[in-house]
Parts: C-alpha cells; sequence; structure tokens
C-alpha cells in the first residue's frame, strides 16, 4: 500500500459501509448521492464476467438512472416485503489510475422476509469499485458487484 | 467523518470486536467489563424498534443484572451446548452528543451445536452503541442489538 | 493496544484479506508467498485444539509443503468445481513475542458449486496467526484456523 492509498483507505471502507448501511436502514434513495452523476452501477454475475460476456441483471449507466430504478422498487414494483443485511469485508485499495482508486471487497447480503421472518443468505460475491475522491468526500466512479453464483432468484428488487 | 471520530475509530471498532471475541471464546464474564457500570444492553426485534414499542427480550440495565444474566446461564440454566461465531462489519460512527459517540455496526452470529456440529445463521442485525472515552479506554454506556427477523428462538441462553 | 500494534495494525488486516482475496480470485498459488519459507499452516477443529488434541486436516510445515498441496489441487485431485467467499471480521493484534505479533480473526467461508449454484456456509471459525513484519511487508509464520463444527465434510480441496 502507497502512502496515498493509506491516506485514503478509510474514507473508502467508510463510503462502501455507508452504501450498504443506507440499503439495510430502508433509506436506499441515499445511494444514488455516493454514485457520480455519470457513474456506474452493475450487478453481474462471476461467471459471465469471468467470460466477457457483457449481460447483467441491473446496469444503471447514471447516477439519475439509479434513481429511476428506487422510484420504481417504492411506487411500481409488487413484491413481498423483506430487508437486507450486507456483511461486507476485506476492503483493499489494489491500485490507482487518473485519480481513480481500484478497490475490492466482499459481500454477503442475508434477506429476511418481513412476514413469516424466513432469513437466508441472498447473494454473496465481489466488488470491484472505482472511487474518486471529491472535495465532498469519496465517491463512486463505477459499482460492480459481482455475484458467486449462477443461480438467481427472480426477485431482485431492492438493489445490493 | 470529524478528526475526532477518526482519532478514535480504531479504538471502537476494537470495543466491537473484543465484545464478540469473548464471547466467542467462552469467556462471556468479560463482556461484563466493557459496559459501564449504569450501562445498558439490550436486545430487541427490528419491528418492535421501529414502531417505538418497548418489549425486548433481553434487557440488562446494569453491567451487574448482565453479570448475573451470565451467571444464570453458566449455573441455572439447562441447554444443549453450543458456541457462536460473530463475523461484524460496517463500524461507523454516526454522531456524537455530551462526548458520547454514536457508532453502529452490522452483526451476523452462526450458532454451532457441539453435539452434532450442526451450524445456522442464528441472528443478524444492527447494533445501535453508545461509546463513552474513559482513561481505561472506550466503553459501552449502551449496547442495542436489534435482530431482523421477528422469529425468535426460545433458545437465547448466550448474550450475542 | 500499544503504539506498535496500532502502527503495524492495518499492514496485518490487510495481509489477512490479501490471503482470502488470492483464494475467492483463483489465484490459491498467491497464498504460498505469504508465508514465511518455513511456516507453518494448519486447519484444525476447535474442538481438537481446546482439548490439545494434535489431529489436524492440513498442517503445512513449510511454504513448500503448502506449494506442493495447492499443486495437487490444481493437477491430481479430482472434485466438482467450486469457490469460495471469505468474509472476515474482528481482526486484532492481541500479543507480541520476540517480534511476532499475535493476531486473532473471525472468517466464515461461503463455497458456491460452479454446476447447480448451490451455496452453503462451509466452515466458520476462529484464526490464530503469529505474523512477522519482514522489509518486504508483513508475512505469516504461522496460520492456524481452529473451525467450529465437528461436521467435516470430505471435500476440503481448495485451502482455507
Amino acid at each position: 500500500m502507497s502512502a496515498q492509498h493509506d491516506q485514503h483507505f478509510r474514507a473508502v471502507e467508510n463510503l462502501i459501509y455507508e452504501w450498504a448501511r443506507a440499503i439495510d436502514e430502508d433509506r436506499v434513495e441515499a445511494i444514488a448521492a455516493l454514485l457520480l452523476p455519470d457513474g456506474r452501477y452493475t450487478v453481474q454475475s462471476r461467471f459471465n464476467h469471468d467470460r466477457g460476456l457483457p449481460m447483467a441483471i441491473i446496469d444503471a449507466r447514471s447516477a439519475a438512472q439509479l434513481r429511476d430504478r428506487i422510484k420504481s422498487m417504492r411506487v411500481a414494483n409488487i413484491y413481498e416485503p423483506h430487508h437486507y443485511r450486507h456483511i461486507l469485508s476485506g476492503v483493499q485499495i489494489v491500485g490507482e489510475a487518473d485519480g481513480v482508486l481500484q478497490v475490492r471487497s466482499n459481500y454477503l447480503v442475508v434477506r429476511t422476509m418481513s412476514l413469516d421472518g424466513d432469513m437466508a443468505i441472498f447473494s454473496t460475491g465481489q466488488c470491484h469499485d472505482e472511487v474518486l475522491i471529491t472535495p465532498e468526500g469519496p465517491r463512486f466512479k463505477k459499482r460492480l458487484f459481482l455475484y458467486d453464483s449462477r443461480i438467481i432468484e427472480t426477485l431482485l428488487v431492492i438493489p445490493l
């Protein structure tokens, strides 16, 4: 780790925690403010990513598009109520190019159904993030969630 | 994060880890020393907390009361032997009032039964902690475990 | 935590994350370089360790022996393809003797089968590590994985 990485480490780790906490506390709208206006948020299988296949289950190409998706979750989608719990680990700054930090971390999301209380591991995987340090603090230029399992539930309403 | 938060962050994170490790290593008595004498330790459902309902499954109003509960676990309770593994993540200092730090973190506890080795996710949720920096190091003024699922097993012998 | 511990904490935490990421990204060979040439890597049940019983399911007494084991995984073992996701937490430096840091952390490994996508908690437990700060950075002198459950699947091909 360079001194530069060291200096930003805590702020980057906190950014990643902040995203997760906003979702877990049902303040999902707040994540859009952590993505740069022209940032990108993608959820893709590890299988497809390893083979360079483009198919992804979410691919928002701006903060506005992400905001749209969250709005549809709030007003349009019909689904059984549930919430997430993010367990994150292993945040590492693995590189830097043109002032953008390359960051890796692991995630595990437990989903709890509100009605019957059923808990299950919903998704695990790795995040490939690009983070820019702005005067307002670090922001995501890119968030790529690579999930481990090829089995996808039809239900991915709440963003990861 | 203010500089004040930054300064205390590692010590607070370590306090949270210390609590969990004491339980996982079956040194449960040690957690009472991490709670201020007039501190409070509560385990409550997210459901009740969100609605301002007071019911909690554990609510110890002092370190002495917590010590009592641990003693009853050791000498009075009859239960199938098991132990916990705490996986913690996302420690954030989210505020400060009157020298007390407001802290959030996520937890996941896996329970392993000693006899048949059965492992299961026992509980997930969020901690709302209040931490005071004392000359002996940080101590909990308040630990509130908010668990995600409305389904409670009858068996909550070992504190979270 | 002494100032010495504080100074090395991030580097030690990063070493632990690096080991896990190498395995999760299927660069398993890379972990051997994180172990000192005469280092030791052991996977043992908590049950046996608590009783001083010597039996372990992996016990590599040098980096070369670990390299051997990884090679046999690549070229000799026949097994259903799968990969791991490590979720780590609670890294603490708990002592120091003769320049070697004593480190504790918790782990949870989710295993995903490549063919049918089945995910399960494969192992949880605690790491007892001894870490030496070398001019090239921190390295493991000893990695001891103590797993919680007495039930072992026959399949432990990929190192933890």
